[in-house]
């Protein structure tokens, strides 16, 4: 299918809306004001000096970039004079200060001009797809074309550096994003230069001079031979993105059979069931298949991201709601667990499990074991995740819809109302409150909607069939109701993840849950849920998901250190919050699997 | 009650009996010949010159002291000429190379003699405390008082540097030892100034000035407050130690009741199933209350040593079964593990599991977190553990019996006999393949026999009461049969522990059990015993203890990674063994808690 643009679609209400005003209203302009305090925006006047604070990094460029991006989406939405005004200020610096070949970075051109594309692991590569991706949103968003012409002479620069003169001391982006940039300025622009050389940095790779770790930034195979995910989550999948993108483009099907390959690799054997990615935060990778360490889990908010972008890009091949599915996932769970229910502070990290013994088990912090921070913050020194968050957040209509000739897809629910060419489609929901959506359509001739993988039972008000997870309803009436019964589910994890042994998750709806101790005991790991399961679930808008109920069991404290095996236990109603929602009401044990009996 | 020393008892048969043939056999001459090829013992001839391999290190005198105080038990037994000379020609050294104050420390006479009782972290008083003890054995075993003549020379010069002239640049030792050995001293030789400097040591500590991580030192408060175990494990127990000699030589109320609050701080909260301490390697400390984390379990062989040294100084006090029991535990499972069972090789650490995946999750070595080797090795550079074990192998006879005027206390079950004064006792057992021991005595008014802790069923032949864990039987017979039915039992952990969450161990008379996958299958975090506890146990003489196969399930295999919980098991025989044969037939992943279904 070809999925909708984020232009073709207005969210009207629900969680999605409601995130998406949390962003323009709120989360937007608090990651701008950190961004700017921490001297990211002033970086761009390139006027450093030795001595001064605030040395402009090598990816801070990327950070503004994404807010940039995230910014244009706002608005192409609606006029924001004081949000347009602050990007065309970021703009006229990079104006005025990109060298005269094209090349821009702040950090080089302050800090280091004789070291431009010296260092692999220096980001610049990144820097430049994440600036090239906001203009082409910010040319797409307003019309305007100054920013975009200024990447394209910063993309003459590159291909000279790395194709035509090889001048630069590297091969391959240490990070890579400037591939699926490259497709994206390739799609506003038509140059087909720009998905040559999109090709040529995905072709080369594997091929590099011996690097350090190879695996770590997927320069260990060819891409058409990567069918197993390794190495730095975000990396890879943004790598994954643009195979995607390119084996779409150039028809290459050995590309998209690894992309499918890969695609499974993860989401059989390494993903949380988050959607959440990476289990350790040591050079932030995938580790082996089943490896899903809870407390210690990496599941970077951008890795959700990313690995959100590769599905998305996945589904644009098949139409299969196995896509939509994990999309879902990330957004609900994942993703946004990386914002504060307030919209002003962020996680980097998104464990499944906050036992805050671990930080209190060695005699000194420098003794310790590293484990995720606890509460969100406004922001970290590495700050991809909160303008990762702005940008998603302000194109969520992207995900929403897709359509092939006259046949539309509903990939997700939200009130919302799209269209395309002549054909018109509003979707009336308070999803996932209630699971009830109504659909009026124009000029459709194919209705496919997808059931979702949580649900059971479902009514659709048409004949339908089910192919490939969506309910297809041809020659639709103009008003379709679906109702999609959520109610809670006990779910268990394969048993080849250590870490899950013998214990299950609750899920409601889209909503992976957790339980905190504010809400229950502290010690979470003494509660088991019965097997027979019975859980009673609420919605609360405030948490922005389900509270649920569960029955469930106590293990009866004992003085005794061990002593012979008992059935003593005791009733224990389990309180359950959105998995999302966590840390949003002090510091608390947190817990997404529990024993059963 | 009096601990009879080892001098007094001969093992005849059965497990400890075994054990201790194999120090003898094997364990004494593989540590000699490693010690001699690392250079532990040639240091001792301190001529080594910078620029020449094998280094003398601050702590390898203390590893060759503990070597020589083993094979000096072995020589109270057997004449053994070869052994005899080996320890001579180390006297010789020390002899010609001790300073004409005392002073001896192959390290620094060596390497840095002008920096002597200068670095409190280095084992200068550790060193002299196992030198002390060595001598002690010696004269004990052989009469012959040259060794232990240099060291009461030692302890002028220390007693001179510390508490005399206090030229030492601090005032406490680093890592407790000395003050041990000094009661040892003070006991051979009845001079009351080598208590003294004990007590000093002891009543210093916790007024030092400043040293960093006071904790970790047992220095962050004067012993007498030190109610919680913390810090290094065999620091702390090798002080607790201390301070009960010393509470009973001096008869220190308060003292004890600190050992005793310490005690039992260690045995509710602090202690692994196996008599383990220390729940990781970051500095070898205790952590929190019940943090006893398994397969990154520190429960060093020197730690488990040194708790049961602990335990049999409070047995002293208390004619309790309790700490008798702690023996035993410690005895057949956390310290007996240190040694494969073919007497060469040995563990430092000794995890409650091993979980090969832990190897493999990471993309190279140097981000990898750390876990204990799993196959023991003939030496390691900290090799404080292998002499330990000959030590306490060759004077095992210290921990079977006790007496108070014509009582005799029988602590540990082995073929044995022994004798004090005009009482006598022989002990006919096979224990621990059979729980049926036959007493004969003669000359002894009461006989207490301890009832294990792990005994829910015997027969005694005479009548008895019980005391304090004691069978009581008042003018005993000639003969007295004791029948300890011995039957694998199923026990749980305290719910506090997060790491054995709803598992159970199993075990079996004084064994605790472990299951490896190369009795069962891979993924042993699959299997679940059943609640309803059915096992078969047999005694296997090659792994020391018994086989025990338990019922149990297997969660199916799946492909999914997630999916909506099931009760699919397969029933499943659990093949266990003792956990301290675990790594004697090649790397394998093991395991002591496993799930309860």
């Amino acid at each position: 299918m070809i999925t909708l643009p984020y232009q073709n679609v207005v969210l009207k209400n629900g969680f999605l809306y409601d995130k998406q005003m949390l962003n323009e209203n709120v989360t937007i302009h608090a990651v701008y004001n950190r961004f700017y305090d921490t001297g990211r925006v002033s970086a761009f006047r390139c006027d450093w000096k030795e001595g001064q604070p605030k040395k402009p990094h090598v990816f801070w460029d990327s950070d503004v970039a994404k807010w940039i991006e995230g910014a244009a989406y706002i608005l192409h939405k609606k006029k924001d004079p004081d949000l347009e005004v602050k990007i065309e200020e970021i703009i006229d610096e990079i104006e005025k200060n990109q060298c005269a070949d094209g090349y821009f970075n702040s950090h080089f051109i302050t800090c280091a001009p004789e070291k431009r594309f010296t260092n692999r692991d220096c980001h610049e590569l990144y820097c430049a797809g994440h600036l090239m991706e906001a203009a082409v949103a910010y040319y797409e968003a307003t019309g305007k074309d100054r920013f975009l012409k200024l990447m394209e002479k910063y993309v003459d620069c590159i291909e000279k550096a790395f194709v035509t003169e090889k001048t630069a001391k590297f091969e391959t982006p240490g990070h890579q994003e400037i591939e699926l940039a490259l497709v994206r300025m390739y799609r506003a622009t038509g140059k087909l230069r720009y998905l040559k050389l999109a090709k040529f940095f995905l072709d080369r790779r594997g091929f590099d001079p011996d690097i350090p770790i190879l695996k770590n930034t997927q320069s260990h195979l060819p891409v058409r031979e990567q069918k197993e995910a390794v190495g730095h989550c975000v990396r890879a999948c943004y790598m994954y993105s643009a195979m995607a993108d390119l084996a779409l483009e150039t028809n290459d099907r050995a590309l998209y059979e690894t992309c499918k390959a890969v695609f499974n690799d993860i989401t059989t054997k390494k993903m949380y069931i988050t959607g959440g990615i990476g289990s350790t935060r040591m050079l932030e990778t995938f580790t082996i298949d089943y490896d899903l360490i809870n407390d210690k889990a990496y599941a970077e908010t951008c890795a959700a991201i990313a690995l959100m972008f590769f599905a998305h890009r996945m589904l644009r091949f098949e139409n299969d709601a196995v896509y939509a599915d994990l999309i879902e996932r990330i957004l609900y769970n994942g993703m946004i667990s990386g914002l504060s229910l307030d919209g002003k502070s962020f996680f980097y990290e998104n464990p499944l499990e906050i036992n805050l013994n671990n930080y209190k088990r060695f005699l000194s912090p420098e003794h310790s074991e590293r484990f995720a921070i606890t509460q969100r913050v406004e922001v970290f020194s590495c700050s991809c995740c909160p303008p990762n968050l702005n940008r998603v957040l302000a194109s969520l209509g992207n995900y929403i819809y897709g359509y092939e000739g006259n046949t539309i897809y509903v990939n997700q629910f939200a009130g919302s109302e799209a269209s395309v060419g002549n054909m018109k489609i509003v979707q009336k929901t308070d999803f996932p409150k209630s699971g009830k959506i109504t659909l009026s359509t124009e000029n459709v001739s194919t209705l496919c909607i997808r059931i979702p993988s949580w649900c059971e039972e479902y009514t659709v008000s048409a004949p339908y069939t089910v192919r490939n997870g969506y309910a297809v309803i041809e020659k639709p009436e103009k008003e379709i109701t679906v109702d999609f019964k959520i109610v809670p589910l006990l779910i268990e994890s394969n048993p080849e993840i250590y870490a899950n042994n013998g214990k299950a998750a609750v899920c409601c709806g889209p909503f992976v849950c957790a339980g905190e101790a504010v809400d229950n005991i502290e010690n979470l790991h003494s509660l088991f849920i019965d097997k027979n399961f019975e859980a009673y679930p609420s919605y609360d808008d405030a948490l922005c998901g389900y509270r649920v109920t569960v029955r469930a069991y106590r293990k009866k404290p004992s003085q005794a250190l061990y002593a012979k095996y008992s059935e003593a236990w005791e009733a224990f109603d389990l309180k359950l919050i959105p998995y999302a929602a966590f840390a949003n009401r002090g510091e608390s044990n947190m817990c997404v699997w529990f024993g059963v009996r």
